[in-house]
């Protein structure tokens, strides 16, 4: 593209991040070819660093930098377990600040066209977990689509045999929204859902 | 932000780049940690290399990983320079393919608002290679906004006593757009540029 094999290779590793096109890839690289060197031997050295310190939290599967995360060490958490599909739906719901549980990260949910079946996901330990820490509730917060749905009736099915509590995430129409514009199956949810004032 | 000191410094890295937020760093980073070591070595390696290999050109001041650019080495180039802003510019434009002169990137324009006189850009060598290389022919062309005019303006007013000649790139109704979606300062320099069919 530029005839500088260096750049060319440079721009082909930027368009492998997410929803990064040759353009944008080029962009950025031009970017970092501005940089002074040490800022630059920085910025690769923070990608080395946080690849070779962070991990899965041997309890949740979610990022970590220790043995075991900040939230699965809290010495007051309640025994109720969110179960989400990845580690970005844990910083979401952290956010909000009103969850005194743990998470379970799935790292990914069952989907039969990708070919990911119930042992392709982070599912056994999370019966593991039901029996040791003695949870009395699992929130199954995977997203509202077909897969997330599918996987929450999965882990319904499997966790009610032990005589857990297994919830789902509310749905209904988001704060702020407009009747009019919502889908149909959202609204049928949220009028099912519907509850007394 | 994840509590996780490794994470947090490479979202913040990946936030330096050019209209990345939070949200998108995190989203890099996330998809970073998800790939295999090796790969994420590659990556790394990718930048540094390009760092250290990449340079401007000794003549016209683009990227090039030798010490003249391929552009300049060109034995059968014609004695014409197209003044840019930026490396990207020429990218562009090498894309059309029937410009056979060299380039002179200025890496960046006049801004008296960001401070940046003729000092600050890649001008004094452009006066020498007009000289040296017996050019004929200068084609400004930086963006047509109010920086890249000035730029141009003082440009012209630079070169015309060395006796070359001195042009700027044609503005005019962008292919494919609508008159009246066209706003009035093109639309008045394409009328007073119109052509005799």
């Amino acid at each position: 593209m530029n005839q500088i094999e260096s750049l060319d290779r440079l721009i082909n590793e930027l368009s492998k991040l997410p929803a990064v096109g040759k353009k944008t890839a080029q962009r950025y690289a031009y970017f970092l070819l501005s940089m002074n060197e040490s800022d630059v031997r920085d910025f690769a050295d923070a990608i080395i660093t946080a690849k070779e310190s962070v991990h899965y939290c041997k309890i949740c599967a979610n990022f970590t930098d220790k043995e075991i995360c900040d939230i699965c060490s809290r010495p007051d958490k309640e025994p109720i377990i969110c179960v989400v599909k990845e580690p970005k739906d844990v910083t979401a719901l952290e956010k909000v600040r009103d969850f005194k549980g743990s998470y379970h990260v799935l790292h990914g949910v069952i989907n039969p066209l990708e070919n990911k079946g119930p042992n392709d996901i982070n599912l056994r330990s999370l019966l593991d977990r039901v029996n040791n820490e003695h949870i009395q509730e699992v929130i199954v917060a995977t997203n509202p689509d077909v897969e997330g749905e599918a996987t929450a009736m999965y882990i319904a099915n499997l966790l009610k045999p032990l005589g857990v509590k297994v919830t789902r995430i509310a749905q209904g129409i988001s704060m702020g929204s407009e009747l009019e514009y919502t889908d149909a199956v959202t609204l049928s949810k949220a009028m099912n859902s519907r509850r007394e004032m």
